[in-house]
């Protein structure tokens, strides 16, 4: 088996052939998923917890469901109730977790990096579920499913990624995983919001959405974070949707069969109009989400087998 | 099998000889939850999601008992501080979760109709468990197996529905099952909490609770909203337990082996006196808590067959 | 088997003999929990209802993650949101609960002999998870536990328990295990925070660290609740850390092979040293919360074992 992750932190670390081979097993979990029997012993003996310092009710049910289905004893941490704010540190947190011997730890935290310092303090797989402006490996993994599944491959597609990429982890996990890929990719949004930081990527950046989406492949669209209107970043709802949002004008500039895609959740009217979000023969939104409790089904299994190969290692030594 | 239904939306839509089989099924599940070993497997490898935008910690934890004793991979949505929040809509995030490929979905919504809406938006089966001042479809269920198991027969019995009937979907779910059984259905309470609508049903509508117990088989006192309370429906807690509280001296009009009956969670002292309520020779109120599980379990497992049964069809086809 | 209980509420009705039982099963499932399948069906069948009607992230898990890893159907109560606002009485809530049927109820209440009184009302098995200032069962038993496997031995110890000892459960279900299973212990901190009241079980009380540490094999801290600080009871963080606060140089009036404890979470800097804390050659403060996980395991299966020789018993008669 060609993955050989101990944790997932980010698409940074990961080899194409790994990308691969986690896709290819994410292809089985989406058949089961759509059968009658969703259920599955893959897990089984082992405990998931679900770390959640930032709420996302949609990345922790998607991980939630995954490790029920695949027979694991899960259990949500709210993160916000908790002793954290009786004053402990997250190290804290994290090592007191990993004293009731977690093998699988799923973690969301606001800021960059702080999955990777938790990850070495603990002896389970960790699975990062978004950190900061960092990194967030699994959303990145389900968008390349999804594609995959759509256009038939994973490379020489163009892509544009459009909106709010300088504050995104998403934007950034997938321009890794685009890249590595050896897809073309173009960034598309106002300069506030799109730094020049990717070009080492070789990403091509735009201002207008007009000529970024020229015959593109794939449509990406960020979510707006709405905090930020109005604060220097960007103008106004109104203008922002008037000159970023996704409309069928806009979209006709793009390859006439471009799939249109978003992380969830949208803001309609803002960053994308509702008729092309709900467009069945565009807009594959939906089936992000199917792909997402899929692909992290496939992550979850593939760093249990490694868990466990490297702790009969261990016994055997 | 005569249970058809590939929802439970409300009563409205069931036959008689659905609510004889849904609760004979309940029966079963009534004697597995007083058993030692009460889980089964009735729902093994299927996925119930319980999406609560109303609190309700009994209602969910009834629902959530009933799936996990099932054998489901069960998993709540806390709606509150959800995407929902973010400004998505209801279909959106309905559309979300069907993504994620549940099998039973159970949903509590503020609005009336909510649930029937979400339900021609995904494909699985839809359980309502409140919507607004519409139904509430498992109350009157299991109302109507603590009746039958108390009175040995679900016909033919005088039974007073009192207190805020205008505004309760309990009340509303409860006259519809009681009238299809063809029981005679007295509304007791202040005009203001008791419109003329229910006529069409045949309801006799009293102001006093003296004459409107008058040798009643079943006493079924509601829920009173102390939000409405002085604000020119009802004038204060002191004067509408005066006038409508469930005291010994009005109970006394019921016939002798009259059985009262409240949804929970009551207000002792307001529409109920806490001596009465605890009365167990005649307050059968813990009973509808125990048949609640037993009904949702029943319900849960026929909409799953139905669903089974479905889809192996369109497989087939 | 030497385990009676039909109910764990309190170190004060343990037996020595039953604190052994617990603990020697206890070490089983420490074993089961750091192996690779770490669920066992020990409490299959059976429903476990937590009900906390005090935040506590830890206590919770624990519990969680015990039951879930034994099979048992497990369900979080969140007292807060729930009827317990709408004017419920802790009993009508208990008696609600109880209708579900669980097999198991761990309860945590701010009040102290809540849970007692609670037991009396339903028929299944209580687990104390911490009741006011009076008991915290599971928290001395795994205290003991960490304490055995560190010292070989739970007797004839000299056991320092410093802080905050008036306002402490568990202080108070420590000291009565500890003086069970005849150890010498000793109060240590300031005179508003150690009242003399525990002068009947033999310990001895002292105001300086120095003199309290004096050679002792356990050094037990406790958390500072800081509500308390400035009103009255305790100067200010600075002043009692700088005289009661557990640093390397205070712990050096203890022998050489002490162990440092806390229940968590910590306030680092306040009652206890940073560095000291991560010592793992004198902290045991992680293995406490593994200990955690495994007495609580040992405690459900025996009360389990018990609840169903019980029914047993009843269904026979």
């Amino acid at each position: 088996m060609s993955f050989r992750q101990q944790h997932l932190l980010g698409i940074e670390r990961l080899a194409p052939d790994e990308i691969t081979t986690l896709l290819d097993l994410a292809e089985d979990y989406v058949a089961l998923n759509r059968s009658d029997d969703k259920h599955s012993e893959a897990l089984a003996g082992l405990t998931q917890i679900n770390m959640f310092f930032e709420n996302s009710t949609r990345t922790q049910a998607s991980f939630e469901l995954a490790g029920k289905r695949l027979g694991a004893d899960v259990m949500n941490m709210a993160m916000q109730a908790s002793s954290v704010k009786k004053g402990e540190t997250l190290i804290d947190t994290a090592l007191t977790l990993n004293a009731m011997h977690p093998d699988l730890l799923v973690v969301r935290h606001p800021n960059s990096g702080a999955v990777d310092l938790l990850s070495e303090k603990v002896n389970c797989a960790v699975l990062n579920a978004g950190d900061g402006r960092h990194e967030h490996p699994t959303q990145a993994l389900l968008d390349a499913l999804t594609i995959r599944r759509a256009k038939g491959r994973l490379h020489r597609l163009n892509i544009a990624i459009c909106g709010d990429v300088a504050h995104s982890r998403v934007a950034r996990s997938n321009l890794l995983l685009l890249h590595k890929m050896e897809n073309r990719i173009r960034l598309v949004g106002p300069p506030t919001l799109v730094p020049g930081a990717f070009a080492e990527l070789g990403c091509e950046v735009y201002d207008s959405m007009e000529e970024g989406l020229k015959d593109v492949d794939v449509v990406m669209m960020l979510r707006l974070q709405k905090e930020r209107m109005d604060g220097g970043f960007i103008p106004s709802e109104r203008e922002y949707y008037h000159r970023y949002g996704l409309d069928a004008e806009k979209l006709a500039h793009a390859a006439p069969d471009a799939i249109v895609m978003h992380p969830g959740p949208m803001n309609r009217g803002v960053e994308i109009d509702g008729t092309i979000a709900d467009d069945i023969n565009r807009s594959v939104i939906r089936d992000q989400v199917e792909m997402g409790v899929a692909v992290r089904m496939a992550a979850m299994d593939l760093l249990a087998r490694n868990l466990r190969e490297r702790r009969a290692a261990e016994a055997a030594a």
